[in-house]
């Protein structure tokens, strides 16, 4: 409260060019929906190749040195991985600043349906960070890496599986840091949005519905696996159901905002 | 029926690696994973920077040669953009052979909790075309592209919406064309599993709920927009009941199937 916003500097690498008025910087927003998404698209160069890779990862923001810091802040991302495969390979293997890395995550909120195709489009949530990956080495923040990223699937799911990791599990779970360099947001809410003379084409707008479909994620009915024996304790059940409604809330009120001008 | 199955030869650059068991180079199975993907997440280099960059986009795999290829076929995608976007630009600027880029896609099915944290997993599925994308010139060929993508969102929306589109709609619209060079898939379904060593752990057992939760996303309740005068037609309706009752079958039928051993 009263303080003022963090934003990423805009640069050539993260301005939101098409559709600028829907770019957003503010670390806030972006860290937010990092760490809302179940799933991280990270892209990096291979040697030899010309083509980027993608793998889909999971990851959340943090910050070691300072854990109590607020998603506001500076923060680090951190992505959990198995030790042999590429990326982590070469986040090793790259020099001293790390392995260049975008790192992407996108929601779809609604189908926006307009009398033209042209004027069809998503309500959406999209952000991407730009960073160098180095590889975690040191025991304590990897500890503290993999407790993050665990109670990000499930909230207080660490200290509630067996504990502590074995050094077996240790040794082959990886953990990239990603130090970010800039990152970007981009927004799409608000109803269908047609151009004047479309409006006033009796046939179109005789024939052609028009709205918002919104479109979430939820979570189902848990289904227990073989050999448990407890009940599903409370503090996953509220987050199970908290997620499912949750986006959907979300969803109805992207589509009743009011479009911009 | 009785025909081989096409698959994308396995190399360097779309190999699973990790969890090589995973692994599929089916065209027919990596094309419906990208064509059910409301977006892809397309990567490539900027020049004078050190980051790939990722743009979420809309897209569908097709052949304008040979529209009535099945989707096991050697395809083209197609997607869909903004003329002054930054990746049309260089899809335009590229040489000869085009832009090289990865189509990523991935779509998480479910929560896998197990007694430790190590075996915490997800069930999902995720797809990565690697190719030259380069602009499509072609008016025929854009028109194409432009249906196929459309009808994507909704079926049989192209032409349920206002028609032809304009010249203006048509300049400002861009296609790219990705010739696809390799891409692989890789999912996960199943059950939890657990160490033979913590299924020995009595205190894990009888403290630590195991099993899968469902994950899907859903299409909620259509909201007309302020200038809609038609029902909503039943070819939506339909279309937008499926894809959350499928989606859901999806996910819990990826619950159920057997561990591979």
């Amino acid at each position: 409260m009263g303080r003022y916003e963090l934003e990423y500097p805009k640069d050539a690498t993260n301005l939101v060019k098409r559709h600028g008025e829907r770019g957003v910087y503010a670390l806030q927003k972006i860290h937010e929906l990092i760490n809302s998404s179940q799933l991280i698209h990270v892209s990096f160069n291979m040697p030899n190749s010309p083509f980027p890779a993608t793998l889909p990862m999971i990851g959340q923001m943090g910050s070691f040195d300072r854990p109590s810091a607020s998603l506001g802040d500076p923060l680090d991302l951190y992505i959990h991985g198995h030790v042999s495969s590429r990326l982590f390979n070469l986040g090793r293997g790259a020099d001293q600043e790390g392995l260049p890395v975008c790192c992407a995550v996108s929601h779809v909120d609604g189908l926006v349906l307009a009398l033209s195709a042209f004027n069809h489009s998503y309500n959406y949530r999209s952000a991407v960070l730009f960073g160098h990956a180095t590889l975690v080495e040191d025991r304590e923040e990897k500890l503290y890496a993999m407790e993050l990223i665990t109670n990000s699937v499930v909230p207080d799911r660490w200290r509630n599986s067996r504990l502590p990791p074995t050094n077996a599990e240790m040794q082959s779970t990886s953990i990239l840091k990603v130090k970010i360099a800039s990152g970007s947001a981009k927004f799409r809410d608000g109803g269908v949005a047609d151009d004047k003379h479309d409006l006033k084409n009796e046939e179109a707008l005789s024939t052609v519905w028009t709205g918002v479909v919104p479109v979430y994620s939820v979570m189902g009915e848990p289904i227990p696996g073989p050999y448990n024996r407890v009940n599903l304790p409370e503090y996953a059940k509220e987050f199970f159901d908290e997620f499912s409604v949750g986006n959907k809330n979300n969803s109805l009120e992207a589509a009743k905002k009011k479009n911009e001008s």
